[in-house]
């Protein structure tokens, strides 16, 4: 397996010459106090040191050690707890946090590259700091001051690790009938009984504390959905002066064995009476949940992400190394004994697949997280507005499709291998299992379409979709004479064919159609996944096509080539997508139960 | 995991109805002695017990389990031994087998429902019959009177296990390269020296002896494909009245730690200097080869089938168990704290996905075998020469398409079961990992899609594509008033779509475009794969819709309704592809190599 180098040019590409972080971060003060482009080069550079000299490298055989388990223990495989060391000295685990309680207040825009380079060198191990970064920005935003106070600098200086307890055995997407109870204490404190499963680093040994947020019921809360909220529960105990204390009543009763992300620990939690502290109001805990699941689903995406890139530097150097067969086109080696696969055109077919969607995905992830950070950080009003609409219909899309096309990427790239694709020491295999979760947690992929479709497009008539339209056809208007102009046409038809399947489905469920949503939100957050990724690769064109001439043209031709394959070779699938979700769901319901 | 059931009553749905296996058996002498349809139930039925009764109880432990090697002997996980010697003791490794010399001359339709149970229940298990079938198949056609007759009834009865033994560390697709020498003897026999990997049950205790079928090279040979032999290379030698004699110079290295199939043996083969004899015509190995290698790749297919139908099965139990939130329709057991999750339309979706790629899939193959077996025993000239063109035609398709289809069906078997669908004990991610090599081996499904669109379709000008059309059509027009005719319009149109293309891409190729073929390939596969599940659906709706006022209306109505939605869900994709086929290639090799 080639080893993982960070695609800095390609990150660089994205923040500096087609999102122009320059302007975007001078604007808006509390931004322009953080960071410049000077300080976040300097951050890509440290990080991809860190994932490409330290992690990457612990990654094969962390998946074959995996966690251990004992007598409620965990111990992580060799050489994790230094990385991780590494990475809370460094600062990190704080690195968006809030710089009022010791985080560095970076932009999502710039975390989000750190966090792909650490899903990219082992998804395993990348899970913790993202979901004590998910954790911190939950206390941040509806802690008690005092809550806040002490537990985030530990937590952001990674000393305690942050992790998320929602799921119980019967209930996972469907939280409303979770049964974890918290009982009030004089104090002010709670109670916690319960037991949570697929807890993800709900115990190991890389910190010294491990805060849980956990989802419960106080025991005269309201059933459903409307009576659940979130408690701290740490550990070990934390003293009023910040000091550790004692051992609280929370378990690890044992360790999932799992397809992959073998690595990581995936704990059944037992909370025994375990003393928790309320975040934000009472049978309020799913919005404080939900601040953290967006951030997450975000971060979720970008795992896919960060894996199918890992997957496509090793499914090209492998291509470039193996000789088999000749060219169609006559010998290219002739001197050896085969020419080296890639040049095959099926090979360059999947290794260009490969390209458009993480390509694609690295822009649009990266244009998600400017919506976050404007939505955080800018003071206009309007802006912000604006802002939280476009974070709220892209989420869904960021997690879902990024991850789907992630797994087709990474499949490809197992498949340039052949048979030492499927061989575990080549890594190309492990890269597919790992990726596959990221389809399922965080709310799976038809969850998340069911949210796109639903909550975001059909509730609201239809006006977020409107106005990210509006967006791309300004962009369409604004380039008529860049090198997206190429593009210009196929991306209106879209748009266009976009607009008419969006009310196409509005009305057939606002007629009362009870299964339109779902019938149709699967292939609608694909459609609208691959008109994002053509408004990407348009806006790549665009920066691309005006350096041509200059010192890095074979780098901006590569993005021109590769927009032109993504037109020709993958959107026409939105045809398809189009013509399945306009028949309906007859068919799809039409069996009774018992004809399954 | 639901305990898997052998799909019977579909099976003889295929065979019985859609195909009238009775009719086309009574028609070949050779088969009206073998089978008539009150025996190949009975055969069907004890498949059935054997399948899920003794073999897929152990799946899930046996992939735990793995094999073992030591000191170059292969252990097989508990249970192997005595499921291998159920299936000898019943004359099941001779099924399809040569009356002549013990086997039991089953038609391959029939075969083909036995064979999915096998790798139904356990595809790790199930690649020993099918691969000791594939040698006995290449031995019966190729090998002297005298080796037919010391080896294949040992083999036919399962005291001698098959084995084939192609690929080399540099050489895997291009077998031209290999190096593995055989230096002839004075007594007729050869000296064979070399290293073959990737050697699926190369080594094991389940028989007493194996059989390896080995290509090598003598010293003076030709270069290239031209020069390769195939040797039956025995691990004990056989003396002259049938008792093993002395150990052969055969011996395993090593076995692979793999992605799936974990229970099988995929060994490091060395021969230093192993005796072997001779199989068909010195520098014809890779012809004799190939006879054994499409025996086998309709059985890869079915494998990937077999493996989706008991993903199928365990989450349609599953999707009826899990309660999770309500129906969007209202609450439909308003007793229960959530609904089943099966009243959710994407879950739907994903089952019905999975009915649609199944059924057609079962359908398909067993279609395949039906061309198989008239090629084989039909006694008319005409009607062997087409069906040797369908079968050279169908078999990559059903090779690579069900097998892509295959690994969606289980990626979304998987999906239904959530969180629970990537842990070990429920069984589904078993699934994906074991069907993902089907993609693989025997010839990667790229390398499918070569043999497809340019040996079988370009370089005989259309000829075979027009045939396979020219008898949809007819059938087309004889369904002008069955339950086909709903369906006969779009596949008219597909038809039509699939002449247009396969002529545009001929005519690129004839024009010199080098990368013409290996540019449509994958593409111009599936859109072949979809058009023969569309036609497929369509017998079965015509067969189905006659019987919707009888017995087992239930049934028939399902098979209506799964047309209906693989029409209107899932055949659009043709479109897609069709038009990414029809964009050519020069986007996709328009990169320099140092660009990738």
């Amino acid at each position: 397996m080639a080893d993982y180098q960070a695609p800095l040019r390609d990150m660089r590409f994205v923040l500096n010459e087609v999102f122009e972080v320059d302007q975007l971060w001078a604007s808006i003060p509390r931004l322009a106090e953080a960071v410049d482009v000077d300080t976040a080069d300097a951050i890509l550079e440290e990080a991809g040191k860190i994932a490409a000299g330290s992690l990457a490298p612990l990654n094969r055989e962390a998946d074959e050690a995996g966690c251990q388990w004992q007598d409620g223990e965990v111990s992580t495989p060799e050489g994790f707890k230094e990385v991780y060391q590494l990475l809370a000295e460094g600062g990190w685990m704080g690195l968006g946090g809030n710089p009022e309680y010791g985080g560095m207040g970076m932009p999502k825009m710039l975390v989000a590259q750190f966090e792909e380079m650490m899903q990219a060198a082992c998804m395993a191990f990348g899970l913790s700091p993202m979901l004590n970064a998910g954790a911190c920005v939950s206390l941040d935003y509806h802690a008690s001051e005092a809550l806040k106070q002490k537990y985030l600098p530990n937590m952001y200086a990674g000393t305690w690790a942050g992790a998320m307890d929602l799921t119980e055995p019967h209930a996972g997407t469907d939280l409303g009938i979770i049964r974890t109870k918290a009982e009030p204490n004089d104090d002010g404190s709670y109670n916690v009984t319960g037991t949570k499963i697929f807890i993800t680093w709900g115990e190991h040994d890389m910190a010294e504390n491990i805060i849980h947020l956990v989802l419960a019921k106080l025991p005269d809360a309201p059933a459903g959905p409307k009576g659940i909220s979130l408690f701290l529960v740490p550990k070990i105990l934390v003293n009023d002066d910040g000091s550790l204390g004692e051992r609280n009543a929370v378990t690890c009763g044992s360790i999932e064995k799992k397809m992959g992300i073998k690595a990581s620990a995936t704990c059944v939690m037992n909370f025994d009476g375990a003393k928790g502290w309320l975040v934000g109001e009472l049978n309020k805990g799913l919005a404080c949940m939900f601040t953290m699941m967006n951030y997450e689903r975000v971060g979720v995406g970008i795992q896919g992400l960060g894996a199918a890139e890992a997957s496509y530097q090793s499914a090209v150097a492998y291509a470039k190394e193996r000789l088999q067969s000749r060219s169609p086109a006559g010998k290219v080696q002739p001197e050896k004994a085969a020419d080296p696969i890639i040049v095959h055109p099926d090979v360059r077919r999947m290794l260009m697949i490969q390209r458009a969607y993480n390509e694609a995905g690295r822009a649009f992830s990266t244009y998600a997280a400017r919506w976050l950070d404007i939505s955080k950080y800018s003071d206009d009003d309007a802006q912000r507005t604006k802002a939280e609409n476009m974070v709220a219909l892209l989420t869904p899309v960021v997690k879902a499709f990024i991850t789907d096309k992630a797994l087709e990427s990474a499949i490809h790239g197992q498949q340039v291998f052949g048979g030492h694709g499927y061989i575990r020491e080549w890594g190309q295999e492990q890269l597919v299992r790992d990726i596959r979760i990221t389809q399922i947690y965080e709310g799976t992929n038809g969850i998340q379409a069911m949210d796109l479709m639903g909550r975001k497009t059909v509730m609201n008539g239809g006006e977020f979709v409107r106005e990210y339209i509006a967006e791309i056809e300004a962009f369409i208007a604004e380039n008529k004479s860049t090198a997206a102009a190429e593009f210009a046409m196929a991306l209106s038809d879209q748009l266009a064919n976009l607009q008419q399947v969006t009310d196409a489905v509005i009305a057939k469920a606002t007629a009362g159609n009870k299964h339109a949503i779902g019938a149709a939100a699967v292939d609608y957050l694909h459609l609208f996944g691959f008109v994002s990724y053509a408004y990407m690769w348009a806006k790549m064109a665009a920066v691309a096509g005006a350096k041509l001439d200059g010192p890095d043209a074979d780098f901006y031709s590569a993005k021109l080539t590769t927009a032109r394959f993504f037109y020709q070779r993958l959107l026409p699938q939105t045809r398809a997508l189009s013509e399945q979700i306009l028949a309906g769901g007859d068919s799809m319901m039409a069996l009774a139960d018992h004809q399954f």
